[in-house]
């Protein structure tokens, strides 16, 4: 997600989209059964970027290049607000799904990873978001269903980059 | 590591340096309390640009700018085989590291994670590899004292980004 996130100053901003996070977060998704994979922007320009970059690999060139590439991007779906990315969920299988909420700083109330792995396998649809940026504003991340607890490694610093916090996150529930 | 590796076609190459792996990896590196970040490859003009991305957040402009990517880029060496990496490890400490590959293909004898995991808790320098492109030669994967077990989600589908499979191995060793 693109918006509502804030910069270093604490302003909310709409970010850009990396290219690097389409490519490695849709191969991670890809790899631990994930359904679907939202960009999520506002910004129209930027939505139509993505749209360019994500066809070259599934319908362009890159798909025949790259196989296993397409398979990855397949899973992407563009969207201006989280609204419309849980619409979408709703239309395809007739339920709203839950909105759990990642960030690299402590909000309560938490849901642990055991917690959210078990809730993983039982019914129902979650929606797991990821911030840009320095991550997502305190309003937005009150208002989600749930807030999972944010990774620790094994010494104080926690600064991942949003790839590598997805890739773990998935792994750490769904592998 | 962007030599020796191979290809789409398994042919030996010498890979480009990519700016993310430098910046993603040693944020992932920091966090889980790795050493040294060793960034390998033969090329002069390779070394040069990693050397002045490094030096612009390690001294530079961005070492102002963003303190934390500082501390991680600051476990970055720059090394042109695996043997200079190995021996900067035993100027340092006075012991010859093993050598730990990763591979996303089975290559036996294999290492299982479990295992590993309770070898670097008992004293002894591990150096872990992991391969840009394509992966590692067979001859390569072969010659090391180790061949860490690949990584598996939950689905067939095993192509995660050298960036996502080193959080993820970090995050399993160390977390």
């Amino acid at each position: 997600m693109h918006y509502p996130v804030v910069n270093r100053n604490g302003t909310i901003i709409t970010s850009a989209v990396t290219n690097l996070d389409i490519h490695d977060m849709s191969r991670a998704a890809k790899t631990y059964g994930v359904n679907s994979f939202y960009i999520v922007t506002p910004l129209a320009d930027q939505q139509q970027l993505v749209g360019k970059i994500t066809s070259h690999w599934t319908k362009g060139v890159g798909a025949e290049y790259n196989p296993l590439r397409r398979k990855a991007l397949e899973l992407i779906k563009i969207k201006s607000s989280l609204n419309e990315a849980a619409e979408d969920i709703y239309k395809k299988d007739g339920l709203a799904p839950k909105i759990v909420v990642t960030s690299s700083k402590n909000f309560e109330p938490q849901l642990s990873m055991d917690n959210f792995r078990k809730m993983l396998q039982n019914s129902g649809g979650y929606l797991l978001l990821f911030g840009t940026a320095w991550g997502f504003t305190e309003e937005f991340i009150g208002a989600a269903d749930y807030r999972l607890e944010p990774l620790k490694g094994c010494t104080g610093y926690n600064h991942l980059s949003v790839r590598s916090a997805a890739a773990i996150i998935l792994d750490r529930l769904l592998s």
